[in-house]
């Protein structure tokens, strides 16, 4: 293992942290809150770690896959216990557990929560917890590729590591580049969502952190009645921002560069768009009695399936009391999540349609073993190693699924708190049903179990493998061949 | 599609059926009750139906995998229903959606039961339930097999369609003697069951219905209480006897021709052995409390722990009492099944081991790239078809989980009794948790989820494959080509 390098990026990922942490800085001082002076102090403090840390130049570059899985699980891990200091200092969340489960589910754009009154918040805390959902959802890697000085296999490893879906595209040649078209598309979405919101009256405050956690996909509401209180104009602006943010942005690198026929024809997308629609009108019909309007139910139909399938969270209504029907509906979404290369989570849609497609074709080749047919995806066939990727990380999601869901139940939550809590982590969604549902929150869980949904939430974030690696003993385990080329490595660099 | 031949195999089946079902008769006859007669009736009427059938013999001998998947699952569904004829004529289950709901339960060795009491049924008719559960234990076809005058591909094709697990083995190179052999492991362990449970001072006729329903790990009881009035001796020897025939039965055959040491090296029977070990330690300690002795607290662990996950469900205590961590082992239990090869159900702890050893061998890989490891189960690297069927066949499963626990939930029960209702039937094992539990029943669901819980146990029971091709048009549509292929080969063979 390449300790240096790994110490050097980690390095990086502090120094934007804390330049980062002047801005809830800022907001406090708008608001004139003691709060932001926690986020001054820790903002220069983790700024001056990260500058004495990469004052250390790496002596060689050898960067492998496992350097790129370790050092993107580590910087996320490192990233929250900073990114949690201010809470515990200022007080607005005292306990430690507690404190890093709500900044992990913050980075990780997850949503879930600890906290049974957001209210009592200070304006910095609340623009923090929203801003980690922004800076998680594009990838803080991403974000550093554009900017760090180094070379080579690492900014791929790096980039593989840390992007979502089962295939990892550069949308041009450079990486470098790469990082920036997104990051600047981000942006600019997040900010046409802020105006839009602005004229549409939303207070400012409101409409800053809301698209902040709707282009993160994330979730954190800054009431306790989440976002059922907003006009309704108000929330169909979001949840079609929110199902936008969970499109893949190669869509809209497309749609940029003109490639009109191109961007249509982005089939993961289609079915994305096919799914939410179908669901919507389900829910729409199974809960038309709720409500006093139709147009009410669909409203709310509408809101939850983007907010869950995109994995972000919000909600508009408490779909505890949904029917068992659209519920189940709600809880199959959670699995399903949003397209590969979006900022939102869960299995990704194009994982599920390779899944059905080899079902499919499984089937025919029954039927008629001499055909020879092949499943597609994109209009190309799904090749082999693909097809192997997501059948390991469908095998590692059901083995953690069930192992983080036997653990948690030494709490003796009911089953269905259990699986959903499970499902609302692992896929980065925030609320699940019952204890754990929209109105309800995580405080009533063990620490061991919010180490639980911590693993679980960062594991989701980054596809499994990066925090499977890091707490793999054999990772640890240097092979003498390893170590002598890494010395070797060393004096020829020096 | 060979229509002629497929329809030769059902007629054969029905025989068999016409044949067996003139035992409940004979137990009819000995209780002297008129609930008898419908068997008598109904046994003649079947053999008839059966013989006719098959007195048309097939043109021609083509046969590939997909009349092999036909023909088992419809030999199953026809099975089904006419053993379900008998409880709608002597008037012990009226209704035909529950006899059956009842008869799919029995011949897929589920036990789930739509009676709240069981007491109330005919000794023939219960009888007829338990034997149900021995006949689809071993495999209707894989018995006919021993004596049907087909020969060819056609054998293997339906030895596989109806056989669990990843691979197919034949123990001796011919198919009819190892379905000959089989047949005789599986009686005389069933009859050394009977007469243990005898000497233990058990009725007779509990001991014989009992050790039916172990010996196919059904999961039928005669009494409302389930087990739980049997003596603990009685209650060992059943926990026992379901956990060997959970077994591998290649492992038997084994020991017969006295190959101990190859017979102690299975792999499979051993992570079984550890999940058995594993999970009744667990329970036993998180139990503890609820019970008045240790033994008391550690038989019922066991007891339960054997009933699950050879997929049997007979139950000594109602474990929806039992903390939330018990339940969700028994719930994880319930997926993982038992040995591939033996009579239970469930996805099967090979595939378990196998989906375990790739995501491990994935890790290793990206630790050290340049080490090529491979996965190797029973010693044996596990090659590439094999891989890709047991995920072909999860991806089905996982579709056919989620599509099933979506539509059952229209009845509104909640999401527990929902999950593990779905669980319950795909894995065939009988009581879930809740109003499923080891006490309730499946009686409160509508006749639609009736239905789909019927097509579950069928799926669950031939392992997926089967049913999904008998209900996908695509095997319907018979191409040009195929259509004269069949035209010729008749001709030839007139």
């Amino acid at each position: 293992m390449n300790f240096q390098i790994i110490f050097y990026i980690i390095g990086y990922v502090l120094k934007i942290e804390g330049l980062l942490m002047f801005i809830p800085a800022l907001v406090g001082l708008v608001y004139r809150e003691k709060e932001g002076l926690s986020f001054l102090f820790l903002a220069a403090v983790i700024l001056l770690i990260g500058w004495l840390i990469t004052r250390i130049k790496p002596k060689n570059q050898i960067f492998y896959a496992r350097e790129g899985f370790v050092s993107v699980a580590l910087s996320w891990i490192v990233l929250s216990l900073f990114g949690s200091l201010p809470f515990i200092l200022n007080g607005d969340i005292p306990r430690f557990a507690d404190a890093f489960f709500e900044t992990v589910s913050g980075f990780t754009t997850t949503g879930s929560t600890i906290l049974a009154d957001v209210e009592a918040l200070s304006h910095a805390s609340l623009f923090w917890r929203s801003f980690t959902h922004w800076i998680g959802g594009m990838g803080v890697l991403v974000f550093i590729l554009s900017i760090l000085p180094i070379t080579g296999g690492a900014t791929m490893h790096l980039m593989r590591a840390e992007s979502p879906g089962p295939q990892v595209g550069k949308i041009v040649p450079k990486i470098k580049d790469t990082s920036k078209i997104l990051y600047i598309i981000y942006t600019v979405m997040t900010v046409a969502e802020i105006l839009i919101l602005i004229c549409c009256r939303m207070p400012v405050f409101d409409a800053v952190t809301l698209s902040l956690g709707s282009a993160g996909t994330g979730g954190f509401a800054i009431r306790n009645s989440g976002l059922a209180d907003y006009s309704a104009v108000c929330q169909y602006i979001i949840a079609i921002f929110v199902i936008l943010f969970g499109v893949n942005f190669n869509v809209y690198f497309l749609l940029i560069r003109r490639h009109l026929r191109q961007a249509a024809r982005c089939e993961e997308a289609r079915w994305y768009g096919i799914i939410i629609a179908l669901s919507t009108l389900l829910i729409f019909a199974n809960t038309l009695k709720m409500f006093s309007t139709a147009e009410e139910a669909f409203r709310h139909a509408f809101f939850q399936v983007g907010s869950i399938i995109t994995t972000t969270g919000y909600g508009t209504t408490d779909f505890n009391l949904y029917p068992e029907f659209s519920k189940v509906i709600l809880v199959i979404l959670m699995f399903i999540g949003a397209c590969a290369g979006s900022t939102g989570g869960g299995i990704k849609v194009s994982r599920i349609v390779i899944l059905v497609k080899s079902v499919f074709n499984e089937l025919a080749q029954i039927i008629h073993p001499r055909t020879v047919k092949k499943a597609r995806l994109e209009g190309k066939v799904i090749d082999h190693s693909t097809m192997r990727s997501v059948n390991t990380y469908m095998a590692a999601y059901v083995l953690l699924f069930f192992a983080s869901f036997l653990l948690i139940s030494l709490d003796n939550m009911d089953l269905t708190t259990n699986f959903t809590a499970v499902a609302a982590t692992l896929n980065n969604i925030g609320p699940g049903l019952n204890v754990v549902g929209p109105l309800g929150n995580f405080s009533g869980f063990s620490d061991l179990s919010k180490y639980i949904f911590c693993f679980n939430m960062l594991a989701g974030r980054l596809e499994l493998f990066p925090m499977l690696i890091l707490f793999n003993p054999q990772t640890w385990k240097q092979p003498f061949r390893r170590r002598k080329e890494l010395q070797n490595a060393e004096k020829t660099t020096e």
